[in-house]
């Protein structure tokens, strides 16, 4: 089974067994992945650019930083199940609209934003 | 190859023939994975519990709703390779210990939060 | 003094004193600002609408919300001082705006966007 | 009148002839508040450290900053007049609590973490 529909089907069961699915809304679950990133941007605000890079050579911030994006992943992957969204298909359709629209000699170098698709 | 290494390649390599390489610092791509998640509330955020559990039968909220999934998904993903962080690993680890620590019998039906790891 | 400009300059000192302006620039404060508002999503996450319509009610609750605001406003005031921003001024500006953008008899009952400003 | 509760006296009346009120509930706001504080993210997260320091120079960027920094604050006063929080007091109390956590001595130069309060 691929690897992302394994994790939805995993996230489903441990919701079901623990008769979580009426707490797992589509708002409940948006806030909880925004709480998460929440935590996620806790673990590197403080450290200068130079110190976010070498972040994973210290294995303690190296440990969270794996646990805060996990959640992250669990959450994201669970409001995708309960919104019934293929994250995999999604991800590529917007790839394919993104390469077509930033590129590569056009915006090489730059972070400045593309218009809106037409 | 699987899902996950694929689509990690995929946005490394449009990094690469870009030249975005220096904008994707962890910390820059942690402010814009909380961007993302950002339009992802605001597409739900007026909405009742009623309205949000049915806003996929809309064919614009689906697709503005996949979309926003996609970017988070994007950047979550393009992290995690910086940050050479398995992400399907942490993510399986992290269940590992939640199936543990929320046991079925004890938080059935109830949202409150587990102790902290001892 | 006016509310806000005492904030800004208590914030100020405190930052002084601890010789913690290096840390305090706007995208680490911008950060800590999300980091601030998802611990405040994580306490309104599961609840239903009317639990949360009544969270105040539960005094310890109550004191982690405020506590969660407070930290909240920290960060916003500070940054706002920080970027020179007259975060009251601002609001104004914004509520002048809207004001005319969505029109009481246009907007009545609805939560649909305005189109953005010509 | 002071200034908080001015503003939050705006904002009630905004919301009133609008009939807004109703989907003005703590979730709904506090997820409006995140996404706003997203949009925020989202101006600085490809600056450099050094760009982000002078970007209220640009007027375009001062612009949006002053209206994305506003759009906060809005979302911020009008949750605390919900949830019937008085920010100020809150925030003042907040800071007396963080004067004692964090003493000047020992956290001169630092931005570890304080231990939670006993």
């Amino acid at each position: 089974m691929a690897e992302l529909d394994e994790l939805a089907h995993r996230l489903r069961r441990f919701a079901e067994v623990r008769e979580w699915e009426r707490f797992h809304t589509p708002k409940n679950l948006a806030m909880a992945l925004a709480g998460e990133v929440g935590e996620l941007l806790a673990e590197l605000q403080w450290l200068t650019p130079e110190e976010a890079s070498g972040v994973m050579e210290d294995p303690d911030s190296a440990a969270r930083l794996r646990s805060e994006m996990a959640d992250v992943m669990i959450y994201l992957a669970r409001l995708a199940d309960v919104l019934e969204i293929d994250l995999l298909e999604a991800v590529h359709a917007k790839l394919d609209e993104n390469d077509k629209r930033y590129s590569a000699t056009e915006y090489r170098g730059s972070a400045r934003k593309a218009p809106p698709p037409a």
